[in-house]
């Protein structure tokens, strides 16, 4: 079995090929369901009134029935008196208008008077027929369409076909598809992995996207690379669901059996597809044994392993065919045109699915790559949307305008705040509470030059940063006039931070300065160039008189202050310059070595307006201080202070 | 009890102060749910990472582990060799790296060779430490932000939450809220209702309501008007709920006892809100006793009665109060700026709630209002969207821009065919087989001559109508070339219908002939003046010598077919003139007199747009010409048909 990429178009086609040919390219069956239950079905057939609404003539008024036409000659000064009883009716609102009468008139319109032959109303005014009256089917009328076909259903429209007669509603079946999780690296994910086993998180989010399309999903156990007790299990499931999703071993290792079970079952329709993330796909039909020799297939899905292949497979194959068996049209995700921010080569041959962040910076939208790594769940955790690459194309250039397929609303990207720069884990803390008041911060680490890099392009509306000028030994002011000429900006202190060594848990190495990094004994990880983290590193290496070089691993970069703790709990280094902070969050040692400022650095654009009125609240909110002041190493007094201002 | 209406925003202002004192001012409890079931859930907390992803140094290739040091001086021609078991092993991809090894060479990048200790591997390269990696915290390091608390959960974050460690997550409760629908003259929906009695399905709606808005919903019987009996209920279920909803007896009539209640059970804040429709809503909290008499408060809406109403009074109260309990921000929706098709008075004092229609005409947004009857839910159900027209405006003018706040997605109103012009059956057909290709037919009634005026005024995409012209005998073609003057369009034909008079069940009066309508015996009902059929009427009137004015009813006016027909059918009225498809739908008598041709007229630049294009193809399609020759007295032999074009 081997992989051969096929475009995602001619996939759909062979795909699409063999579900007409079972009946399976529409609706499934349609079902009857009680309407207090049918919100968010689909119907399967138009519903049309039963009984119009009203379904009688409805007095709209507290008042008296009567009939108009002998109210024709009442004015002031020739009032009519009509005998209660016989004349006229008294009628609550919404009670049945008499056979004789034709109109209402509301009860403070009218005068009560006592007549010979008992009491009655004075009218002073003619009252027109059909006055203050509902008339039968003012709302809808009997036989009337109500709701059409395909229509998902919304609470006004339970309340419409409720009262035009209607208790159960015709609506297409939920699609069952099973779930099952394939590898003998898996282990549940509520059990201890130890090293090369992998928690079993797939099944959960493919069952979470299948419920989302309407779907009702089916989580299996994890089956081991056993290609018969694979095939048993595909083959039980097939009989029982309407799509399988067999997940991983879709690509042609040595342990990939879903080509090999779905060919023995049935016959394998496609075996790769022309897309990145996610081309190891396998799709198949699988024979299922029927009642007198009448056999029917099953589809199943051979889904690729890394999470964000899988879930990207589920967008791109399950979502399309769920709805078509639930009756809905394609979806059409919301899009919006927005300049990317950084060049991003792709493949020429494959669709290449880019998952960006999105945010209005300014006038333009900006949508941020974020990482394309296919078993990077985060990333799609973090995306605001895709940009589609078709295959072709070799590449986008920073600048180019691309069309977003959003995740989010594009109402909820306007509410999006862009920060771009030095990663700090107030910045997670401003994230939760913004998000309380519905504003999404999107993130993005490209440390503290990268950030004013970004800043002076127009892409973010504020960055984070903490960079040591070695002339003055001052913190970011030099930094931000050199980045940011001629834009005006505000810097705003955050808060002030511990930086030391990170070394293994109660440092056994005993390191105590920069000099003791010096030498072969010591396994150091450093951060990237131009991390705020970094330059601070270099300047007091260089007050210290210690060469880079004597440094063994200076030259190798993590991306944060955690990158550089995990890498010192795995072993993989003794040591790494970061924040007491990240030392704390992983229970490994910290020494003390220096006190640095991370600021705010704001365009005076962004500094004035609404949109970043309630970052700069934050600053003033004594649970956001609380909650900085409680991180390790924190100092939050001059959290808010105007550092520097220019324009 | 009076009702004494206070705007909006006051109303709010009681009831925040009154929950902030019952700490019911946000989310309600957390509560630990199973992460497979918390699809559309909202985080409680912040979720940080409990383990990394990938929580060890993970091969990214399957291949063979090395020290990447070891290989430095790798090269074609001075290769490396090294000793499988001791210096180099096999991995597959996924497989923990070794605690020796730094690197990973793939599989394809090495040749086999014999060793003097046993097999091998050449290298010809060197292989930098780290390559082919996945390192421990790649994706998520421990103790990273994944989610943000107050974030609905979607599939891929169920996935990252699950991989870095958390089987279980903190979710906001979701709130229990009581429906108990109230009113004597209610009858369960299911039952026949007589006339003056109301089949009950507000509680459906509202149940549907809260649903969509993330409660659970408890629908109770229904409870006549009875004061005690109502003061046992409510009381029950405010000791089981966060919220109950009364529905009706929140006005201040003699049955209404909501505000009675309430009062006497803790406390009315508000009776009436200046809001229209929905003006008689009570407001209030309910005394709960407690443990060691330490009771509590639960609030208590008093929802009005008329179904539209009710849905709107969900809108601005219960969804706004839902979130806050569920931990999510103020809803924003969509809105759309749009220009109003229509002049639309409005109450000075009151917040009007206007539903229109939405659709783009041209490179215009058009809104067109819907009806205004509180007690019309079909109007909900065909809405795109509100305008809300504020308080201290007498009204708004046609052609004024108004924002749309909207029900459908910007998307769907670009899909949006908006027709406009002489209702018929078959254009119910045609939303239900547009609806199945995504698209949503907008329609509006406003007879032949009205759809033409809308359409020069480019408010509609295209209209229907069926005109006869008394000079020619004609059908459209006179009229088409009046109203759209300087606008190129194309009239073609959708279907011939027969036109007759609709009578009771077997025509007990023998009606035969227009003759047959003059006199005081007959009852007739009329349509609106400018309707097609109006002008057919006067036309064959005019032929015949019969003057309107003998006509008993001619000035009594329906605007539909159906109209026409369940005023016959109600006994309202004998006879009409009308289309037999309306009379065979009530079981009327028919007697057929005309033919006539019912047109589609589309403006050239649409004709020739893939807009319509669906449209003008869905008259070639032979399901839709067999569901409309299905009708009776239809005629589809000329559907298609170009009977003129201009321009």
């Amino acid at each position: 079995m081997y992989l051969s990429d096929i475009p995602l178009d001619e996939a759909w086609d062979r795909f699409r090929n063999a579900l007409e040919a079972e009946g399976l390219w529409g609706p499934l069956e349609a079902e009857s369901v009680a309407v207090d239950e049918c919100l968010g079905r689909v119907t399967a057939e138009s519903i049309w009134a039963r009984r119009s609404v009203p379904h009688y003539h409805a007095s709209a008024m507290d008042g008296y029935a009567l009939r108009g036409r002998g109210t024709d000659r009442a004015s002031e000064r020739t009032p009519v008196d009509l005998q209660l009883g016989t004349e006229t009716t008294y009628l609550d609102t919404g009670d049945a208008l008499p056979d004789w009468a034709d109109a209402v008139v509301p009860v403070e319109e009218v005068e009560t008077v006592v007549l010979p032959g008992g009491s009655g109303i004075r009218l002073r005014a003619p009252v027109p027929p059909w006055s203050h009256v509902r008339p039968m089917g003012e709302d809808i009328i009997q036989t009337e369409l109500v709701v059409p076909a395909g229509h998902r259903l919304r609470p006004a429209d339970l309340g419409a076909v409720t009262a035009s007669g209607h208790m159960r509603l015709p609506v297409w079946r939920r699609p069952r598809v099973a779930i099952i999780p394939t590898g003998s690296e898996l282990v549940r994910a509520d059990l201890v992995a130890p090293a090369g086993r992998i928690p079993e998180f797939n099944s959960i989010m493919l069952a979470a996207q299948v419920q989302a399309w309407d779907g009702s999903a089916e989580r299996f156990d994890i089956v081991p690379d056993d290609q018969e007790r694979i095939k048993e299990v595909v083959s039980a499931a097939a009989q029982s669901h309407d799509l399988v999703l067999l997940n991983a071993g879709s690509s042609a290792g040595s342990e990939d059996y879903t080509a090999g079970v779905i060919a023995s079952l049935g016959e394998v329709l496609v075996h790769g597809i022309a897309v990145r993330p996610g081309h190891p796909v396998v799709i198949g039909m699988i024979g299922v044994p029927g009642q007198r020799g009448k056999g029917r297939r099953t589809p199943i899905l051979g889904v690729p392993g890394y999470p964000v292949s899988a879930a990207l497979t589920g967008e791109i194959l399950v979502e399309p065919l769920l709805r078509r068996w639930s009756g809905l049209p394609p979806s059409h995700s919301e899009t919006i045109e927005a300049t990317l921010t950084r060049k991003v080569h792709s493949s020429a041959g494959d669709l290449e699915l880019l998952r960006v962040t999105v945010g209005r910076v300014g006038g333009r939208v900006v949508a941020a790559p974020l990482s394309r790594g296919a078993g990077v769940i985060s990333s799609l955790v973090r995306a605001d949307g895709l940009v589609l690459i078709p295959p072709g194309i070799q590449g986008l250039e920073a600048g180019e305008r691309v069309d977003v397929q959003l995740y989010r609303s594009a109402a909820e990207i306007e509410r999006t705040l862009v920060v771009l720069g030095s990663h700090d884990l107030t910045i997670d803390l401003m994230a939760q509470f913004l998000g309380r008041q519905g504003i999404h911060l999107a993130s993005g680490n490209l440390g503290s030059q990268g950030g004013l890099v970004a800043l002076a392009r127009g892409e973010a509306h504020f960055t984070g940063c903490h960079l040591l000028d070695p002339q003055s030994g001052e913190f970011n002011v030099a930094y931000v006039k050199r980045y940011l000429e001629g834009m005006p900006a505000t810097i705003v202190t955050l808060a002030g931070r511990e930086q030391g060594l990170i070394t293994a848990t109660a440092n056994p190495r005993g390191l105590k300065r920069l000099e003791d990094l010096a030498g072969e004994d010591v396994a150091f990880v450093n951060r990237q160039r131009g991390s705020g983290t970094r330059i601070l590193l270099d300047y007091h290496l260089t007050l210290a008189g210690v060469p880079s070089s004597t440094i063994q691993g200076y030259e190798r970069e993590e991306y944060t202050h955690l990158g550089v703790a995990a890498a010192v709990a795995s072993g993989r280094a003794d040591a790494g310059l970061g924040i007491r902070a990240a030392a704390a969050a992983l229970d490994l040692g910290f020494v003390p070595l220096f006190e640095e400022r991370y600021d705010l650095v704001i365009p005076a654009e962004y500094y004035a307006s609404l949109k970043l009125r309630p970052l700069l609240d934050l600053l003033e909110n004594p649970e956001f201080r609380g909650a900085v002041a409680k991180l390790p190493g924190y100092d939050v007094s001059q959290m808010g202070n105007v550092v520097w201002s220019s324009g």
